[in-house]
């Protein structure tokens, strides 16, 4: 038999306890009605069409892993966020992230891989933290990376910035910035002025330029906690603050070139990422080079990216990602580079929610027809649903014995965009009476001539982003 | 900050362990590659639109739950198979179906919901089973219900056969039948022969028809266990054989009629079901009255549905459900009656790929077309991947230094229906030239010729079913 029986009456005992259990969702964990729940779905549709595009290949990698494998890396006081339990004699963990469980299955499937090897998922991952408003514990990450084998051409890098492009346009965004560095640059720059050990620190705390403004970014510099000798606090800020177009950007580094290899050649990438932008399709005021960004991590090694929505600078980075070298280290000696990119969906669309951004024009009702049959015999009614159906349009019978009225409320509410009503009258000359809801106007037509209609209509609606920013 | 940082960096310390791990996936856990896993897609894309096409809205709830909530109904013996732990305080519990979520989501969210409220839901479910070939301990449902606040008409079960039905002819297939019988009659029937008290124990043991013969079933009615007279063992065994065409079956069963008022509202109900298969789509072939069919749950009050691959009666019902009459009692005194059916889709998709059902003609290339570029300026290209994704094809950049053999190696394992090349004669015509990697043949034409050739070619290849049914 087929693990596919309904309900969970397979699962339950004898002891029917019939006091009711009070019915309640875990906090940090989002749960949708349905309208909200049909934007969201259009969100990870047009996401997953829009990493299609670009010849990502959808992978789907269990939740659950064994623990020594998930957190081969991971280890000390962050583990405590990770859902790690016991069964039987396994020791379990939920997954975190969507890049450990990648970096297991290229190591894994490595002989039956292709490479680069471009894959997207979207799935949910999990993480125990401390419970408030807008922080999920299951949430749903959207990731695109590629995998080289050995070696990854350059133009990855300057593909990625398209791609965030293009899926942010898709889902009806326009205000936001890509923001773009590379990690050669500040490691080369800081091993200019013989600062590479530092270079950690020093990054973290440049990281908080935003916050606390430079005089307060200079003391921490100079502190005994990083040691940087004030001169050279003043040739990072005065680094870290050029400003300007793509070109304005570039050629302010070009006077630091020829004294660090490592700056060289990340200004070169970089230089090749801000040079096919525009074959691309990205439009230069979506974009900006920005040295202030560090991604933080260790892991990154070239290209980093952080995307902003500029109506809401305070929420952060909505899609960031960067360049790395080495994706699965701690499951083979491949050296698989790499480059990606993450949307925390959840999160974006919590915030996208309460910001107002979401779409009021969207149809995000159940069904484009409500069918309400008005003769005892159903047969024409439900042989105008098949009809529908078959022409792709997703058509709701509504048998339910109620009074004329409550059936319109009911259509109201699910916000069905047209009604279609079969009488004695309809049926006799083959016809449907059809009502557009929106402007109440109501048509005797034949089922074809309705059909087109509706098709005409929904084609519309088919194409309104889930996302529209409010006007300024 | 979101919660989209790539990789697993925030959550590792400081003991980076360089002796490498060896990556493993746990048994039990589905994990496909690529042109697998485009097929899985494929199916649950083609399910999702069929299950829309009947109004059904998409609903997601979280994989976690509160043991208390999840487990109001289940105890005893088979919760030994839940993922049960603790986090901090917190009792938690993976769910293992999706009707006890779906439960629960409308018991709380009731004043906010319509009815008849018609949901589906895709997703991974989890029970800890013994591990064996061909079970899966994570494994997808793909659930439709329609629940009623207080009743719900017969018409929704009538119309899921016809679900059923288009939704496997999605997916391509052809040999298979929907089996219906109704609770409603053989309760009846059990209370005519005064056997209402054992009319459980007798279904468990009649549903064992087909493994151990009638002989067998009549031998373990008049046990003692059960305890059922020779006559009435007879009786029963008289009722279950009634086969024939639905007209034939609803003949016979109508010689029952007037003896027990449960089941002649049975018999009226199947009468309907059938009555409206025609208009609703549903090939007589494709159908059958059954009643042997019981799904031995409590849960069930009504219609139940099974489908059985005709060439793999084997493997059991590839999809169930039936008619209940209390979704929620668990989590509320509201009356819920509804009607649903349930895909073990993972399953499903592992006895499919056993069997050789997979479509090989299915386009599982992560691309439409592989650019190849000849020349050291990538800017035309790139313009070419940034047209033809524009007109919705998918295109992959290969711009790896590799000899042009291996880069067509690469082209065919994807297996890419298309490679372009842009050299410097393509690109000082305004040209670029087209392989079809199906046939061989290569054009040299115009970007917008070329985007209408592929167009044409990957129209047809979408309409490829992911399941082609091996020749008889």
């Amino acid at each position: 038999m087929l693990n596919n029986w309904k309900g969970a009456a397979p699962l339950s005992g004898a002891d029917e306890r019939m006091a009711k259990q009070k019915p309640r969702t875990l906090s940090g964990f989002m749960e949708l009605l349905p309208q909200k729940q049909m934007l969201f779905e259009r969100m990870t549709d047009l996401l997953r069409k829009s990493y299609s595009l670009y010849g990502f290949t959808p992978l789907d990698t269990p939740i659950i892993e064994a623990s020594e494998v998930l957190l081969a890396k991971a280890g000390g006081e962050t583990e405590k966020q990770i859902y790690r339990f016991t069964k039987g004699d396994s020791d379990l963990s939920l997954r975190f992230d969507l890049t450990v469980p990648l970096a297991k299955y290229v190591a894994l499937h490595y002989p039956e891989l292709n490479f680069p090897f471009r894959r997207f998922q979207i799935g949910k991952v999990y993480r125990g933290e401390r419970a408030q408003r807008g922080r999920f514990r299951e949430f749903y990450q959207a990731d695109i990376d590629v995998i080289g084998d050995g070696k990854l051409d350059i133009i990855n890098e300057a593909e990625i910035p398209s791609v965030i492009y293009n899926t942010f346009t898709a889902l009806g965004l326009k205000r936001f910035q890509i923001r773009v560095n590379n990690r050669k640059i500040l490691n080369g720059f800081y091993a200019m002025l013989g600062l590479t050990e530092k270079s950690g620190d020093i990054m973290r705390t440049v990281d908080k330029l935003d916050k606390i403004g430079p005089e307060k970014v200079a003391e921490l510099l100079t502190d005994e906690a990083v040691g940087v000798s004030p001169e050279q606090a003043q040739e990072i800020l005065q680094f870290i603050a050029i400003r300007g177009s793509q070109s304005e950007v570039l050629s302010a580094l070009e006077q630091y070139r020829g004294r660090n290899p490592v700056f060289d050649e990340g200004l070169n990438e970089l230089t090749t990422v801000v040079q096919y932008l525009g074959a691309f399709g990205v439009p230069a005021e979506a974009f900006a080079v920005d040295l202030t960004i560090a991604r933080g991590l260790d892991y990154y090694t070239g290209t980093v990216y952080e995307t902003t929505l500029l109506d809401h600078p305070e929420i952060g980075s909505v899609c960031s990602g960067g360049r790395y070298d080495n994706l699965a280290e701690y499951y083979t000696d491949k050296q698989l580079p790499g480059v990606g990119i993450s949307i925390g969906l959840t999160r974006l669309f919590y915030v996208l929610e309460e910001q107002g951004y979401l779409n009021p024009e969207s149809n995000t009702s159940s069904a484009d027809v409500l069918i309400l049959p008005m003769t005892q015999d159903l047969a024409p009614a439900i042989a105008f649903a098949t009809q529908l159906r078959a022409a792709g349009i997703r058509a709701q019978l509504y048998t339910e014995q109620k009074k004329f009225k409550q059936k319109m409320a009911y259509a109201d509410k699910i916000g069905v965009p047209f009604t279609a009503f079969l009488g004695e009258d309809e049926i006799a000359q083959n016809k449907v009476s059809v009502k557009n809801m929106a402007d109440g106007t109501q048509e005797t037509l034949s089922p074809e001539d309705a059909i087109a209609r509706i098709q005409a209509a929904i084609a519309v609606s088919a194409t309104a982003a889930p996302i529209r920013e409010p006007a300024n």
